[in-house]
């Protein structure tokens, strides 16, 4: 079956590309002398872990529970979860996971570390646990190095965690400061740091330099060495390995195209931490670049095709390269793996919509 | 089992107003004297388009066939999609369907009507068709009551179709003298026109004015009888039905809240069709309105709670309605029936991404 058999919309990857990707940060990591552990919020495929896994990967991270569930029952066998787990029903689900895998999470509070430990306690393990610092990026993490501390010698004393050290997102220069000074503190305390885990496409430079052990790294396997970003690093079909395959099915303006794929199949970059975020950007369109996706209703993707020369017809394809691809991902149920354009492999995207 | 036992985030329904807001529109487009057609790509679930139909309902709207099978499979007899049914594997489900309930679809070319024509001559079937009209919605649709003439002309040649009526969306006042003008030309050739279909929830009376006999609404289900839009129209937790309801994960300063629910959870409200798009607005947080969400990443929820007197504690559950609720149905497997606090169903979210 060839990739234009397939009925529309429907996401593909492109393997030649992913693999690429794949062997690129694996090489890079390797030259920077920094582990590896990429994030499958990304793309929520075990067989796609497993090919980080292979080339090199120290780990996985998983942002929640459930997709760490899907993981493990995989067979991957080291797992980062960088959440706050809070609640009884997710507890147990934790400790269950500790049993199984080599499972560490992260805490920025003794509420959620007390909670851990508690479970632990009860299920007879121990769950390996890392102190998140707020360095900047102001979501989750402990303010300040002496916060840390703090919260650290607290760790020390509750049975079941094993304090295995500190993760930051995303990695900044303006870090290094907050985790040196917060290394130095544990050390006069005499508490080892054997884990400092850093995260971002892109920013593995960064981790090494800010003194972390390994880097979290999801959106390359989809996008490249670079994180997409508009108009920065709009998408680049040499590096960007998915593709949305539309059909145009209405083009009742000689400027207005109307493709098969809107909200549902594709979500968009916006800059929404900006305080008036510009226009949105929707994605790329690779047969014809000068065509510009300007709107998409749930169902609809709406393109100005006023600078193409092409007359566009109904039943036409267009690929579409979608701009934030984790959540894409969400969108679907299956990823069709294509080579030169032969369907190789259809993946269920397992861990899609495991938002708990 | 109560609300309060679920494990979080997880998306709840009021059934005492899903249920009100199901009868008041029913009872509102029988004194408007207008047929009501549920739009059910807001709900995807089946049981829900029962009720509807149960409270008066002249059939159901699907925007996808994947969407209309699902329904079909429930029992449901009158369905109409509004939608341009392109390509070999889509006409062949839709002739199945055919088979099966009473189907209309929309065309808005020849193209499009030419393909359901050869299938349904294939299969030995009838399609009802509507002819779409672009009255300034600048979506699909025909551009003029000439060729809206034209192509039901056309249709009228092809053998397997029934052209049944005009569909448009959304209403609007403006699309009067359109709809006026093709109906008149259609009357001088003799061309029947059944149904005019019209749509938009808190359009129904602007449907019956500009001549509609039928007004398709979907959000009302859960938004109440007016649309959600931001600043206009924020939620109102009298009409709007759902809840996401969420755990605080952090609250690392004293201004800052974290909720275990980010873009893969709910989705937010930002008019994308203005060039410079306002701030976008991300739920209304229903025990502290007060509270301000300002921002989303994939899995945590950003709220500013300066504005509160409130103490935020880990581990405490807030429920947030969502301002896109289709939108946000489609990430969710499940959406969980309350009354009165105490769960009474859970249902499967049976037609989330059905993007085909």
């Amino acid at each position: 079956m060839r990739v234009e058999d397939l009925d529309t919309p429907v996401l593909t990857v492109d393997l030649d590309i992913l693999e690429k990707n794949i062997r690129y940060m694996a090489e890079h990591c390797r030259e920077l002398d920094i582990g590896l552990r990429p994030h499958i919020k990304t793309h929520k495929i075990p067989e796609i872990a497993h090919m980080q896994l292979a080339a090199g990967a120290v780990g996985i991270c998983c942002q929640k529970l459930g997709e760490a569930e899907v993981m493990a029952a995989a067979g991957i066998k080291d797992i980062l979860i960088t959440y706050n787990i809070v609640g009884k029903q997710k507890l147990e689900r934790l400790t269950r996971l500790a049993k199984r895998v080599n499972l560490t999470v992260t805490v920025d509070s003794s509420y959620v570390a007390a909670g851990i430990s508690k479970q632990a306690q009860e299920d007879d393990c121990e769950v390996g646990v890392l102190v998140e610092l707020d360095t900047g990026g102001a979501r989750t993490g402990v303010q300040s190095p002496k916060e840390a501390l703090k919260l650290a010698e607290e760790i020390l004393k509750m049975p079941g965690l094993n304090l295995r050290g500190l993760m930051t997102y995303p990695s900044h220069r303006r870090a290094k400061p907050f985790i040196e000074e917060t290394v130095n503190l544990f050390k006069k305390r005499g508490i080892p740091v054997e884990v400092i885990s850093g995260g971002g496409t892109g920013l593995e430079e960064v981790s090494k330099e800010i003194g972390c052990t390994e880097t979290r790294s999801g959106s390359y396997v989809f996008e490249g060495p670079k994180r997409i970003s508009v108009p920065e690093n709009p998408p680049n079909p040499e590096t960007c390995a998915l593709r949305l395959v539309t059909t145009v099915v209405s083009t009742p303006t000689p400027n207005r195209v109307i493709v098969d794929a809107g909200q549902k199949s594709l979500t968009l970059f916006v800059n929404f931490f900006r305080p008036r975020p510009p226009p949105p950007y929707y994605g790329y369109i690779v047969e014809y670049p000068e065509a510009k996706m300007y709107g998409m209703s749930v169902e609809h993707g709406h393109i100005d095709v006023s600078a193409c020369k092409h007359r566009f017809k109904i039943g036409e394809k267009l690929s579409i390269i979608p701009v934030h691809q984790g959540m894409t991902l969400n969108l679907h149920d299956e990823l069709v793996g294509v080579r030169k354009g032969k369907v190789e492999v259809i993946w269920e995207v397992a861990a899609r919509g495991k938002i708990r």
